[in-house]
């Protein structure tokens, strides 16, 4: 995971939404995985995600790459699955330092994709490549996802299937996501962006919290593409992030 | 793709409908497959669309192949699925310089065919084969699969999951359908043909706007087999596709 | 599949019923696999169809064996599904010229069974075996299995998918069995004997039929073994679709 | 199936009730593994049927093994379906002479034995090893599963996917078990023991019957072990199926 | 197994309720792995219980290690599944001396955890590990998981499908459980601790009746790390359980 951190820190930027979400999350401008390959750069980013379609033909090497090897589209309705589409050794090839897997945990499918992700750590470990586990709790049995306990036992999740990081969404306050954060030990914790903040204060204050919840960093995508000014909010998060500032300080440089 | 390509631009020649359709759509003359190979060659289409069994036993070389590697019968109800039913490597033996699967995106069965086709890409890319995805959103959960927001997503799906080509339906207008194109980067997007259209200058409407909108070209067949003039309509589409002419130019010719 | 044919035409003598019909279908005389290969090679059928442990145990090699390598048994309800259970290498060790396979075309489970037929199909010509298909549209959504839209989709399935011949149900007139044919293009068509017809003239005039339409052959089982007299049969059979008389010829020698 | 017969007939020690039933079945003799073994030996079996677990800690080698290689507990409900659980390569190296495999003919799930059994006869072949199939007709189709004609389709079953012997339940008369033997052709058939019966004297009965239709012999289990003298009960059935008297012969004995 | 044992018995620390349960059943100090580590070795276990990703961060080789090779999460309704999601070689790799695998008889999945132990028991052995299997029934056909019968059951499938060890629920008295140890036969039995005992003595007493059943030992967990004073519980246990003192001489010391 050291390729992905600067002062034990990092920032991840997740372009995986094309396939999750669809391009509605995109304008004519973050549509283009070019733009988001040099904002990743410019913004000085630790590492960026994407899926193998878009690794292959906009991916440069200028930023740590984490290969998302599974993926589904929000069209299809029922409990959640979402298989490998991407071999280890391929993500390998491509230049990944690290592959990416989403674990629906509470699905129907739980078991198909604690399985898949058992095999995948292995094999990324012979590469020499991390295991981020995007573990996301969810299916009919899942009321609210960002339940204190429903996080903590997203997190332990990450920890106990062998995940290097796990991406878990924030619970709202530093005092229930810093139980998160040590249940998941020695699995490193990204706080998910999720959907863009209704402020961008509220944001930073989520970040923040994280961080000082003993966070490693953060993944994020919407609220840095889809702001008004991606590089600015690139350098505001490295100041909350990477050099560890208050919201206020942020704010003020 | 190269060599499904003049003036960066093509026209393939589909004729998988006797399996997904069956013979219906067929005439004495188009229920040939011999008359397609010959109306492939003198139409110069830049590429032909067959399954295993009509390549092994029809398939001459003339036009490059792109090898059908999945399919079903319309007679199967419920969510869609189709399978692998020949191998890449056959595909290659064959002489197959491209391999097409069917993802139907929004089926219960999506994360089967996200799987199937990861794995197919990269045996494909392995055998320097291009690999060329159907997105068809479809499913319970899809009520229209030629609103723009679904095609969109289909030609993203086709970026995502490593598509050198995505094969998507017409939205309807050129607006909607370049934001379908800007979606799948630097996949190239052939428009499907579709049914027939219901005048021949509303087909070649569509083809138009396709065009217009930055697609690559144009995956057509009934359209051109169930004519009654195949030959004629296949210099009509050159005259659109390849030589870039618009509708009133090309039918003065 | 030339040496299942004499004169390009062939009659084969099934017997799988065993498992797919179950004992029910036998007399005493017939449920003995030893009198039905005597019958094979005294009716001088141009090739006997088993499953794998009638052949192990029974069969002799006078005359040309395929192997049925899928099965199931009428007990079982709801959509139906045969998986494969004797390996292509088995059956050429057997002895075994050509694989057969049912694959059940507008099944719930359709997508195995052109998953499994792509395969075998694959394996078979690799060890110079033929490939011959059973296409039997059926479960809930097929309403008549015998109606000519349906009977021609089945044909060309088998096309489509690589078989070197398909075995298929009559459709009643040679005009829409024609179609049928025509349907199945290179490969050869084999009507299905199907259940004991009521009089033997009409099975005739079925079998005429399916000849003037252009089929190759004719595989029957029930209408031979359950005959009065077998072996006049199988001359009868012969005169029709070897020789290639009408009724009357036949029936008048 | 040789080294299991003595006069071409033989008698299976059954004792995978364990599994199949849980310990209700046992005594607090019978539940011991390391008695039923001895009882083998000194009742002079021709095979002693074990799971890989017993096997692997009570068998000594004194009687042939014929190993379980699937299996289910009585827990479960709905349409039954044991998967392999030893494979043919694990019970060849604990010295198994064959391995067994049950078939729930007409469960919803048949297709998945019967390809599974496919491949383990062909194993067991390559290991010369023999194969037997236990075809349990069972599932929400199945009424009566001691139906004559039930019955003689398990035992065709066994013979078309290439059983070396078939266990199958008695249908209650001699008549219609010879119907079924017939049935089996090749394929040898073990009556199976079954539910401990009313009286020894109707037990003694059913195998006689057998026997006169033509079975090869008899699996026996809690017949054997739930009777209040084993050995002498051991000896009843040898001077049964091996010796071949009367009942009446044998109860004088 | 030896390695797990000391005068022929043995306490295992399980810690695997982070995936199981969720870090509810923690507190600050026992959700720490290394904490759990430090007692294992302080508390002189005789083996300790880890998922992989635990294990490989935490273990440090003075217990023997359990890997536990499959789980689920509790969030996930419906019939248990909980499939293989560490493979034998790494658990070797890792330095376990055993690999641990849940089976839920009774469940609607039964088939599948079957097959699984059965193929992971073999490779275990291969590599000479030992294999232990918790066998819980559960699933709707399951009323209640400590009725003697049921227990019972569950040890003997231990037995059957080739366990060295099973850890199965106490049924509440000695006389029941020892049905249970006798029909667990040559595969040795650990009492499963459960749920935290309402009181100390209430769960001494239960540890003290399956000894004195013929248990060889007791994997826990709760009962020990979220005691007041874990390492006293420890000592307590090894006087009942490995010295084989009463409650009354053990609570004495």
């Amino acid at each position: 995971m050291e390729v992905f951190l600067e002062n034990n820190r990092g920032i991840l930027l997740a372009y995986d939404q094309g396939l999750e979400h669809g391009p509605t999350d995109f304008n004519e401008q973050n549509v283009d995985p070019a733009f988001i390959m040099e904002l990743a750069a410019a913004g000085r980013f630790k590492g960026v995600v994407f899926q193998k379609g878009i690794a292959e033909k906009y991916y440069d090497g200028r930023v740590p790459l984490i290969l998302k090897v599974n993926g589904k589209t929000t069209l299809v309705k029922g409990e959640p699955l979402a298989r490998q589409n991407c071999s280890v050794q391929r993500a390998c090839e491509i230049g990944a330092k690290a592959v990416g897997y989403t674990i629906y945990a509470g699905s129907a499918h739980e078991s198909i994709m604690l399985e898949e992700f058992g095999r995948i750590q292995e094999e990324a470990h012979k590469l020499e490549m991390a295991a981020i586990a995007w573990v996301y709790p969810r299916g009919e049995a899942i009321k609210n996802d960002t339940a204190p306990e429903i996080v903590a036992y997203a997190a332990r999740t990450g920890l106990e299937v062998g995940a290097d990081a796990v991406k878990i969404k924030y619970t709202g306050d530093v005092q229930s996501f810093k139980w998160a954060v040590r249940s998941a030990g020695k699995t490193r914790v990204f706080m998910s962006g999720g959907p863009k903040a209704p402020t961008e204060v509220d944001f930073l204050g989520q970040v923040r919290g994280a961080m000082d919840a003993g966070a490693t960093g953060l993944a994020v995508g919407r609220n840095v593409w889809q702001s008004s000014d991606p590089l600015r909010m690139a350098r505001t998060l490295r100041s909350l992030v990477i050099e560890d500032r208050s919201v206020e300080e942020t704010l003020r440089t």
